[in-house]
């Protein structure tokens, strides 16, 4: 059964997997060909055809008349098969010794995002983009109706320096029993300002400008002034709403066209880069009024230059060799 | 000049080169095939003959009568010549905007822990583990004579997948002029109880055993609880200090022979993976009495078997495959 447990020392929840071991041999870094080795071989669980290879749909964008789990889909969501989560545990927190635990209750999905093993963000169309938004607000709506879950996280990753184990392209969907300790910012800096941290930070990066990498109608593009990846950028709505599900469909049509221009333009500049996509939001079900107002739904835009080196592993303290002042001079050459 | 910025909404600082951008080539990711390179080419600058490549050493264990910057040394200390930190700059904390910030104040180095390109943690003698643990004593004593100086990181980085960029054996030092928000779990833990953290883990795990390695007379090697990495172990003395420097020699010896037990061993079982050895401890200079009761150095060895992914870089929330409970099994096989 896996198990939630608080790292005391750090604040942080760790999902465990505590009924098997990976061997040495299972890890995606042992396996870095593996991507290759599957590719040459013509096999791949997440292509169109191998439906039967994967858990059972949970939703798809499909041809009319097409069946579930069977060819003629867009976009295919159902449940990770390797999570570290299970969505039929019943939360029981407990403690064992001094350490909080709870069961990993959690809902873990995965939404491939073409049928095409070969095409990727740098290769789609806005409309491509529009509807894989949309499945994402989907997904998050119908995760939210569970009332365990207290905090979805969506994520992509692309590349094995970001933490990829399939080529294919995805993306993925975690509904998580508490709210990460991580986004303690909205809430201090609410109570210290009686403001929204991510509303107080867009007025900042528009007046100051030297961030700034694209702004439109509902949107501004930028790199953000304290910056934990090189070339990193975020996306973010510039009205205040907790959660991404609630983009009415004119500023969800306007964030797919941002995407659309800045995504190749970007993944061709830094060399094809190992990235994540990471949309973050507020708390879900049992919120107190005040988080409503604190939170603010955001997406992160991070190219994988590097490792995390032991520095940071230790102290939490990031270090990035480009300051997003250079970062959004380079970022900013031939967007719009 | 570098700076250090706070990260408002996860509470982190980052420490930014700002007067320069790393050019998308000039990754170690990009280069992956560097230390190859070097070595077929024959180079290396923290080879013995190579001393002038480097900045001038700080300290050195030497052969007598040899000079600095020459041959004849065992282990050999120098400032971090791509360092994010300024060792001459002023400590002037403002703010831009709502972002706190400051000078990138800090103290970064490097220590080679052989002349020899080939050998590692996997071949050391007890002995030489025994000088190496001095060295980290003698610099952690040294840097903290600088006033602006709050907290010390030693770190070792093995292999590209833990964040190194040269192959030749090293480990760090940085010393910061702030205490990482990282580790605030000594102070919660020990408002709400009155007690170390550390000192209750210990308790809990020695009574517990499931996930102790090795116990000896004053130091517990174990897979802690809430492990975050796969595989990963903390070497915990059992007496309470805040700080690695002052630990006595009977027990430095303890330690140079558990590592030396542990270090070739763990790094055969799993494979040779990439890993970081983390020293991390109390407060310096200027510290309240409280955080004496309160912090205790502790060592952890993590090997880097994953790579973060998006859900980890985006909610903090970590996701570890191996339960400690699975690891200790495999770890504990043949040690003693």
């Amino acid at each position: 059964m896996p198990e939630l447990r608080k790292d005391l020392l750090r604040g942080r929840w760790v999902a465990l997997a505590t009924d098997r071991a990976l061997r040495p041999d299972d890890f995606p870094i042992a396996r870095k060909n593996l991507a290759e080795e599957q590719h040459a071989k013509g096999y791949c669980p997440f292509c169109e055809g191998n439906e039967g290879d994967t858990p059972p749909e949970a939703e798809a964008f499909r041809d009319n008349g097409s069946l579930p789990d069977t060819p003629g889909w867009k976009i295919r969501v159902f449940p990770n098969k390797f999570s570290a989560f299970d969505a039929a545990a019943e939360l029981k927190p407990r403690t064992a010794g001094i350490y909080p635990v709870m069961n990993g209750v959690g809902i873990h999905e995965v939404m491939v995002e073409t049928p095409d093993h070969d095409r990727g963000w740098q290769d789609y169309t806005t409309e491509e983009i529009y509807h894989l938004l949309q499945m994402y607000q989907h997904r998050y709506a119908a995760v939210r109706q569970d009332p365990r879950v207290r905090y979805i996280q969506l994520y992509k990753n692309s590349g094995l320096f970001a933490g990829a184990s399939l080529e294919h392209s995805h993306s993925q969907l975690i509904a998580f029993p508490f709210v990460p300790d991580t986004f303690g910012g909205f809430m201090s800096h609410f109570r210290e300002t009686g403001h929204c941290l991510i509303c107080d930070m867009l007025q900042q990066e528009i007046a100051d400008k030297t961030r700034v990498l694209y702004e439109g109608e509902h949107f501004v593009l930028f790199c953000p002034y304290a910056s934990r990846f090189a070339y990193e950028a975020w996306l973010v709505p510039k009205k205040h709403r907790p959660h991404f599900q609630d983009l009415p469909e004119a500023e969800t049509k306007e964030m797919a066209q941002i995407l659309h221009m800045y995504m190749p333009n970007m993944l061709e500049k830094l060399k094809r880069p190992a990235y994540n996509l990471l949309i973050s939001g507020g708390t879900v079900n049992g919120a107190a009024e005040e988080t409503a107002v604190a939170e603010h739904w955001f997406m992160e835009i991070t190219p994988r230059m590097m490792i995390r080196s032991g520095v940071e592993v230790a102290s939490g303290v990031y270090i990035n060799p480009v300051g997003p002042e250079c970062a959004a001079e380079i970022l900013r050459e031939g967007l719009k």
